[in-house]
């Protein structure tokens, strides 16, 4: 945990938080804190701050948090991922705030099991706190939006440019000899919406769409990976291609 | 699964290979084949090649196999890596073989609990199988080499410049301003050694013996990653800025 992210309501109107959860045993064991010392705190969707700790109790930690004036942009990744199995999608929650995404749309395709979206790792409580545990470990404040577009044809077709508008649309294609860097580099747009498929790809048809609606290809080279370890690999090659990521490097 | 990959004296002289364990369920159960259908193999640590099936049973598949006449290149980058705690290990076998690692050296640090040497998971039995899991993913043959370098400071001294000679040396820093594709591009060497840091960082004697044997810092930006994340992206962003990768894009 590299920031403590704090709900605006947990605040008080004198920047005061008692914590007496997780956090504040985050607080008191590992990070062992003494009154006077500063840690770095955060308001969800807020800005990022320093709580300055004014009391240690066994299991309660109070601070005076200081925000700064500005809030983090969101992310300039957003992601349509072809829905994984549970278990794989409950890893890829938390890697996925780490790594900074705006939009999570999760979606179907042939080879994406029907019965995955009816798993519980689809429901807003047990994703909120992975993507918040991703971004404690991040020092970032914003949530990703999530969206789960059980059909993709009409999502592409009527919903995608009002959700994701002005977007560089690339879709990962294994084979494509169009480099990933190369194709966010040469992208006119700022934001990226990368579309990676199931496990087996994206079928013909899909990936008919997915050309039809300005996906351009673009691959990760000869080796085929798993959806999470592509999702982390390829997330990570659209940051550092993206001079965003450069600007924040200050 | 996508390529079945095969011990050298699995193979019979006339290309003959009968399989009859996990390997043959998934011949049978997920690609479905049937007499004279071709499925992609490989012997370990040697040349891709097709296999044409010739027969199958009820738990057995029969392939007569002909190999490429040369061997896939060992991936051109190396990884140093401080022990992650056994369970993350043990996740990141088959995703570092699926990436592509030429050597994995794994050592010690002050923030690696002792302890963790002392796992299974360090054990040729147990991690052999996931290297070669992440191999069939990948549709390599190449095996990592595997170095548990349990004093990191003997080791950088005395061992390093001969298990790993001319390779551009990254130390991966968070906080660094200086963005690890670019230090992959501007290295004259074909070869990278990468080094990634326990959880909570390599401390300030390590990092100083690092940079005393010429390890550049770089880093991938404001984001502080979990070991098995920034692992696997920084793996990407290197391959990616390697040259050496688009040539394999033929």
């Amino acid at each position: 945990m590299n920031v403590v992210l704090l709900a605006r309501e947990e605040v008080g109107p004198d920047g005061i938080v008692r914590l007496v959860d997780a956090r504040a045993r985050h607080v008191i064991d590992v990070l062992r804190v003494t009154p006077g010392q500063d840690v770095r705190v955060g308001i969800v969707d807020g800005p990022l701050g320093i709580g300055t700790v004014t009391a240690v109790g066994d299991a309660s930690v109070e601070l005076r948090c200081a925000f700064d004036a500005t809030i983090p942009s969101r992310p300039a990744i957003d992601l349509l991922l072809a829905l994984p199995r549970p278990k794989v999608m409950r890893r890829l929650w938390a890697q996925l705030a780490a790594l900074g995404v705006g939009h999570i749309i999760l979606t179907n395709a042939e080879r994406v099991e029907r019965h995955y979206f009816d798993a519980h790792v689809l429901s807003p409580d047990i994703y909120t706190p992975l993507l918040i545990e991703g971004l404690q470990q991040a020092r970032d404040t914003r949530v990703p939006l999530v969206t789960i577009a059980r059909r993709l044809k009409p999502f592409i077709e009527d919903e995608l440019h009002v959700l994701c508008p002005d977007t560089a649309r690339i879709v990962l294609h294994p084979g494509s000899a169009a480099p990933l860097g190369d194709a966010v580099r040469n992208a006119s747009q700022r934001r990226v919406l990368l579309a990676i498929g199931p496990e087996g790809g994206w079928n013909d048809f899909e990936l008919a769409l997915l050309r039809a609606h300005r996906f351009a290809e673009a691959g990760m080279g000869p080796r085929t990976l798993r959806t999470d370890t592509a999702c982390v690999a390829a997330l990570a090659m659209v940051s550092a291609a993206q001079p965003f990521t450069l600007v924040m490097f200050r």
